[in-house]
């Protein structure tokens, strides 16, 4: 007989099939089973459409009397544009709710389950939780602080360099990784970097994989060194945001602006870009996820402010070596190494000839 | 029914097995099947004893006859102290001979699968030929090159830092995988660290498993600045061999080998010591296996000179940052990504909470 976590784990499935689709509310799932049948599915498909349970019910029709229902996030409590899911699953006779996470919104969590449980319908919550909250990492992030998600993303050598002495680095990585990179691009809203990455290397910053999604692109640049020549200033691909601060001449900023760029100028208290500054700018701008690309020292800055949620390396079988190569996370660093910044749920998979790692950060006093 | 490759699996789980007693020989294993059914088993357990193919033939007796043997390492053609196991195979009776690896030694390699094909027997070769290498990898160099087969260890952050940039590195990794370099010690008859973790860390460089083996101390310290009162000078627990130049004071060298210490004095042209010069002398004191746990200069003085055969990452769930933090391998480094050593056969796996990366440099040119 399947097991609550066989059936979470299809509602999962179902609601991680709309990723993209359900901006900005979170993907959630829901299954309805009875007398150890499936009877109804469902997903939310789309803001301003009905929820994953009522697609459930409205499939399963009579047979919801008695039956149990899976869902990958707590019912609603709240009078929406849909109506309390909650209340809904009382409505349709359900004796038992499977829920894999609470309402990441502490305004609201477990409103729906209390109702729930008013009702005398039983709640088991926590089946497969981290996996749900991992699938709205964004959303959870973002409902709560009202600032994006920060991914890093790095390519590095089995000794840790991102290029060599002399600054090459290309090509660390296999064409499978770099087609990886894309993938994590187009799931992005924004892709950082900062300007020595544009002075250097002059990239696009665009999601080269078929109907991609090009991400904001926002360039940290203290006294506006960008070269105006630049393909992020010029190209046109995708907006361009450049985040400066008071040290930045009157003169380029117009220069920039002309050339369909926008100008942040921060208040920044040192001489560079404030790494909180630029999450609360960008969050205010609706901006939910954060992609950053490097180098190491911007990395370290937003790690350093406790700003990094998720991290991913790829790994090239290779090795340069050099004292003088940098490395993913530059900075000052930590000074001991037991306050080392732990990554909880530290996973690694093959790509192409390469070892992608996916892990959390896990800041201290958090 | 079986295949050759499960056969030859037992053979090479049989030759496994024997880790450690076979030395100076390599580890060999036979199974001979005939009508389907296994009839011998062999392995060679200890030098001086017979090969492992006449075990599996004395304990097949008459049923060699019309059979198969598989057997890890090509049958031997000369007269040892047990005569040649292919003539053996001939008068056995045994129509065909399925071998893994042929012999690694140049001068004799092909010699055993010649007589065999000459008594008109069928050969195939090449059946997990790769683990049949891999697993006799310190013999198979030896015997050809006379140089130990080097084996580096390092332990580092996920941003490929050993220790924090205030030297601190207690503790990268976690005791899992701490456990496992006693064993990779105990598996190499010398370990070779730079004078620098000598005076930094003060380390016993033992063997700290039940029944544990100690290594040689293997010290590389040009000038001989290595402090009298430390561990591997004053502890008695194994030999200690510093490698050293012309520019050590007889003074220094004299207190050392009163101490118990083996002291060489070598002629590298440079003002360091030479890692060619390091393995040409071990290899002269019959030294076949050497592990090299640092810091990041000496492996990529090693590396440098193609003397690297195995690399081994422990890497920590874990970030540091730190432009000074050092890394595994240091050295000037190479100048172009191109031109990055690749490592073959780079695998993963989990050790505690670490993960623990094993690959063989491909060295251009070779």
């Amino acid at each position: 007989m399947a097991n609550h976590e066989f059936y979470m784990r299809l509602a999962l499935d179902n609601a991680r099939a709309m990723k993209g689709q359900t901006d900005p509310n979170p993907m959630v799932g829901a299954v309805i089973v009875n007398d150890n049948r499936i009877v109804g599915i469902g997903s939310h498909l789309k803001p301003g459409e009905p929820h994953a349970e009522i697609h459930a019910i409205r499939m399963a029709g009579e047979k919801t009397v008695g039956g149990t229902i899976y869902v990958t996030l707590e019912p609603c409590s709240h009078h929406g544009r849909t109506g309390p899911c909650a209340e809904a699953i009382v409505k349709a006779g359900l004796k038992k709710v499977v829920i894999a996470s609470l309402d990441p919104n502490p305004l609201v969590s477990g409103r729906g389950v209390a109702i729930l449980k008013e009702a005398g319908i039983e709640v088991i919550t926590g089946v497969l939780e981290r996996e749900s909250q991992n699938m709205n990492e964004v959303f959870n992030k973002f409902i709560v602080q009202k600032r994006p998600f920060v991914t890093t993303k790095s390519a590095v050598t089995l000794d840790g360099k991102i290029s060599t002495y002399t600054s090459d680095s290309k090509w660390i990585t296999s064409e499978e990784a770099r087609t990886d990179v894309h993938n994590i691009r187009n799931e992005n809203m924004a892709i950082l970097v900062g300007v020595n990455t544009v002075i250097k290397d002059d990239p696009e910053l665009t999601t080269r994989i078929p109907n991609g999604r090009n991400p904001i692109r926002v360039i940290l640049d203290s006294t506006l060194r960008i070269p105006l020549e630049s393909k992020v200033v010029q190209d046109g691909k995708a907006e361009s945001w450049i985040f400066t601060t008071e040290r930045a001449s009157e003169e380029k900023i117009k220069e920039l602006e002309n050339a369909g760029v926008s100008v942040f100028v921060t208040k920044s208290p040192g001489d560079q870009v404030s790494p909180v500054e630029v999450v609360d700018l960008l969050g205010e701008q609706l901006v939910s996820s954060l992609m950053i690309e490097g180098g190491g020292a911007v990395i370290a800055a937003f790690l350093q402010h406790q700003l990094v949620d998720k991290v991913v390396v790829y790994m090239a079988p290779k090795l340069v070596g050099g004292s003088h190569a940098p490395t993913f996370l530059e900075g000052t660093g930590i000074e001991k190494m037991s306050d080392a910044v732990e990554l909880r749920d530290l996973s690694v998979e093959q790509t192409g000839n390469d070892f992608k790692f996916t892990g959390y950060p896990v800041y201290q006093g958090k």
